[in-house]
C-alpha cells in the first residue's frame, strides 16, 4: 500500500511547508525558509515522520521546473532591451566576482583542485550557488520606500534579471563540461547550437503562439500548450545537448514572457506551484539536508560562505557601480540590493546534490545564506534609504 | 536519466490530451473520451511513444483523489435536504437494478460464482461500475432546453448526487468485504466507525475551518488545508479503517461543500486537475487499456455491457418514477438523464484493475459506456423534450 502513504507524505508536507511558511514571513523571513524547515522538522533530521521517496524526488523535479519556467516568465524580453550597457556590467561583476570567490572559497578549505577534476567542480558549483540574485525582496523593500522607479531601483532590477541570464549561461556551460563524455569544444558547440535553435525556434513558436494566444485568449489551452513546452525544452536540452533542463525550462518562460496572456500562465503555473509541487521541492531539500551530518567544520564553512556570499556580490556590483559612475551611498545600496539570493541558489544546490557533487550537508549553508541575506537586504537598504533622507 | 523521460511524458500526455479532449468536445462527445483516446494512441496500444510507469500511476492516483475531492465539493449537503423522498427512491433503484444487472450479465458470461468468492467479486465490481451516474451531461443539456428547473429536472439532478452517495457507500462496502482479512460483520462495523467518525469529526472540522475561512477568506492557505484534509481522510480510510481512500477523498470534498469558499476551493483544485493530475489520470486508463488484448469476447461482453448499462438505469429509474407518480413521458426522460456515465465509473474500473480483479481489456467496455451514454443521452432527451412541445 505504498501508494497511500504518498497522500500522507502529501498532507503532512503541505500543511507542514505552509504553517512554517507563513511562520516565516511573519518573522520578516522568505517563505522559502520556513518551508525548507518544515522540510526539516518532518524529515529525518529531526521528526521522522516523512523519509525522502523517489516520488517524492519526481514531484520535487517538476517543482523545480515549474520554478524556473516561472522566473523565465517574469523575465520580459522588452526589459532587457531597455536596460542600459550599466547594468549588464553591474550583472557581470555580479556574477563573476562570487563565483571566483565561491569556488576559491571551498579550495580554501578542502584543498586546490587542477582544473577539471572531480574537486575542481565541486568548488565550482559552490561558486555558482552564489552567482543568481534573487531580486523579489529587494524589489518589495524599494517599494515600500517609493525607491522602485529611481535610477538605483531600475538598475538593481535589471541587473538582477541579466544576472539570472548570465548564471544560467554559465551553469549551463559548467554542467556540460562536467559530463565526462563530453570535452569542452564539444560542450561549447553543443551549448551554443542549442541557445541558437533556442532563438530561431522560440522566435517562431512565438510568432504561432501569438495568434493561439488572440484566438484563444484566457482559455485553458492556453497555459496547457506553455506547460508542454516547458517539458519538451527541459527534456531536450538536456537529452539532446547536454544543457541543463531547468535552462530548458527558464527558456520556455521567456519564450512565452512577452504573450499578452503571459501574467495569465504565470498564475496557473503559480497556483499548479503553490498547492503542491513548490512545497514538495522546498520540503524536499529539508528532507535531503541531513543536520546530523553537519559538523564543525561543515559549519564553519557555512559561516564563511555566507560571509563571501554576501561581501562577494557587495564588492562585485558595488565597485562596478562605483566604476559606472555611480556615486555616494549608490553603489553600496547596489551592491546591497543585488545580495539577496532565493530559490535558484537551492536549484542550482539541487543540482550539484543529484549529480553526487555536495552532499546534503551543504544545503545548510545555502539555507543559512538565504535567511541571512533576506533578513539583512530591507534592514540595510532602509537604514541607507533614510539615513540619506536624514542627511 | 529516468526524471527526464517524466517530463516528455507529461509533455506528450497533456499536449495529446489537450488536443484529443477538444476534439471530443467538438464532435459533441464528451471531454474525457478524448482524453483516454489521446491515452490509448500515444500508449502502448498504438504509438507506444509513453509507456506506463510507476510514477504516471502515482500521479494518476493523484488525480483520482482530486477528482473525487471536486466531486465532493460539488455535492451540497443543503440541496440533499431539499430533495425529497422520490429522488432518494429514484436514486437507489438507480443503483441497484444496474448493479444486480452488471453482475448478473459478467456472470452470464463468465459463470455464476457462488457469494463471497474471487469471481463472485468481479462479477460485483462489474455491477458497481455501473452504479454513478455523470450527470453533468444531462445538467448542460437540460439547461440548454430551458428545462433543468423543472421538476424532472430537478428531480434527475438530486437523484444524480444521491446516487454518487449510495453508490460510494456500496463501494466502500464491496472493498471492505473483498479484503479476506476482513469478515463481513468487522466491514459493517469499520465502515460505520469510520463514517460516524466523518460525521463527527467532519462537523467539528466544518465549524473549525469555517472561521479560518471567514479569518482568510480567498487565501491560499484555505485550499491548502482543504488539500490536505483531503490527502488525510483518504490515507485514513484506507489505512485505518479499510474504506477505500476514494471514499475519504470524497468525504473530504463533502464536508467543505457547504463553507462560503468551496467554490473557490474548487477552482483552485480543477486547476491543478486539469493542467497535469487529470490528463494524466484519463491518458493513464488509455495507455493501461490494452486494445491488442480485446478479442470477439470482449468486444461481444463490451456491446451487451453498454446495453445493460444504458436500459438498466432506464429501467431501474423510470420504473421507479412511474412508481413515484410520474406519468408520460417523464418516466423516460429521467431514466435518460440518469443513464450517462462519466469519471466515477473509470475510477471504480481503475481500482478493480489495481486489486487485480478485472484486466485492462475490460476499460475499453467502461469507455465505450460513456463515450455512447453521452452521445445518446442529449440527442434523446431533445428529442423527447421537442416531440412535447409539438403536441
Amino acid at each position: 500500500m505504498d501508494k497511500i502513504e504518498i497522500f500522507r507524505s502529501l498532507a503532512i508536507i503541505i500543511i507542514a511547508a505552509k504553517f512554517f511558511g507563513l511562520m516565516a514571513r511573519k518573522m520578516k523571513a522568505p517563505q522559502v525558509a520556513g518551508e525548507i524547515v518544515a522540510g526539516l522538522l518532518v524529515g529525518p533530521s529531526v521528526l521522522g515522520i516523512v523519509g525522502y521517496s523517489d516520488f517524492l524526488g519526481q514531484m520535487a523535479e517538476i517543482g523545480v521546473i515549474l520554478l524556473m519556467f516561472t522566473a523565465g516568465l517574469e523575465t520580459r524580453i522588452s526589459d532587457l532591451r531597455k536596460t542600459g550597457f550599466k547594468s549588464l556590467l553591474i550583472a557581470c561583476a555580479g556574477v563573476f566576482v562570487p563565483l571566483v570567490a565561491g569556488t576559491l572559497l571551498f579550495m580554501c578549505f578542502y584543498g586546490f583542485a587542477p582544473w577539471g577534476s572531480e574537486g575542481f567542480y565541486r568548488a565550482l558549483f559552490v561558486g555558482l550557488i552564489l552567482t543568481a540574485t534573487s531580486v523579489s525582496i529587494t524589489v518589495e523593500t524599494l517599494k515600500e520606500l517609493g525607491k522602485l522607479s529611481e535610477f538605483v531601483g531600475t538598475t538593481i532590477v535589471s541587473a538582477a534579471i541579466i544576472d539570472d541570464v548570465i548564471g544560467i549561461f554559465v551553469l549551463t556551460i559548467a554542467m556540460g563540461m562536467r559530463d565526462p563524455s563530453n570535452d569542452i569544444s564539444r560542450t561549447f558547440f553543443m551549448t551554443g547550437v542549442f541557445f541558437f535553435i533556442c532563438v530561431v525556434g522560440g522566435y517562431i513558436f512565438y510568432r504561432i503562439f501569438k495568434i493561439f494566444d488572440k484566438r484563444w485568449k484566457h482559455k485553458r489551452r492556453i497555459p496547457i500548450i506553455g506547460l508542454a513546452l516547458c517539458f519538451i525544452l527541459s527534456y531536450c536540452a538536456q537529452r539532446y545537448f547536454g544543457v541543463a533542463d531547468i535552462t530548458g525550462a527558464y527558456i520556455a518562460g521567456v519564450i512565452l514572457s512577452s504573450l499578452e496572456d503571459s501574467k495569465y500562465i504565470e498564475r496557473k503555473m503559480d497556483i499548479n506551484s503553490y498547492m503542491i509541487f513548490g512545497p514538495v521541492f522546498f520540503a524536499s531539500i529539508g528532507l535531503q539536508t541531513d543536520i546530523r551530518s553537519v559538523d564543525k567544520g561543515i559549519f564553519l564553512f557555512s559561516v564563511c560562505f555566507v560571509l563571501v556570499g554576501l561581501l562577494s556580490k557587495i564588492i562585485g556590483c558595488g565597485s562596478m557601480s562605483f566604476l559606472c559612475g555611480f556615486r555616494g551611498k549608490d553603489p553600496l545600496k547596489i551592491g546591497i540590493g543585488m545580495m539577496t539570493r532565493g530559490e535558484v541558489a537551492l536549484i542550482v544546490a539541487q543540482r550539484a546534490l543529484s549529480t553526487g557533487l555536495l552532499s546534503g550537508a551543504y544545503f545548510t549553508s545555502v539555507i543559512l545564506l538565504i535567511i541571512t541575506s533576506s533578513i539583512l537586504t530591507p534592514i540595510l537598504l532602509k537604514a541607507l534609504y533614510t539615513e540619506k533622507t536624514a542627511a
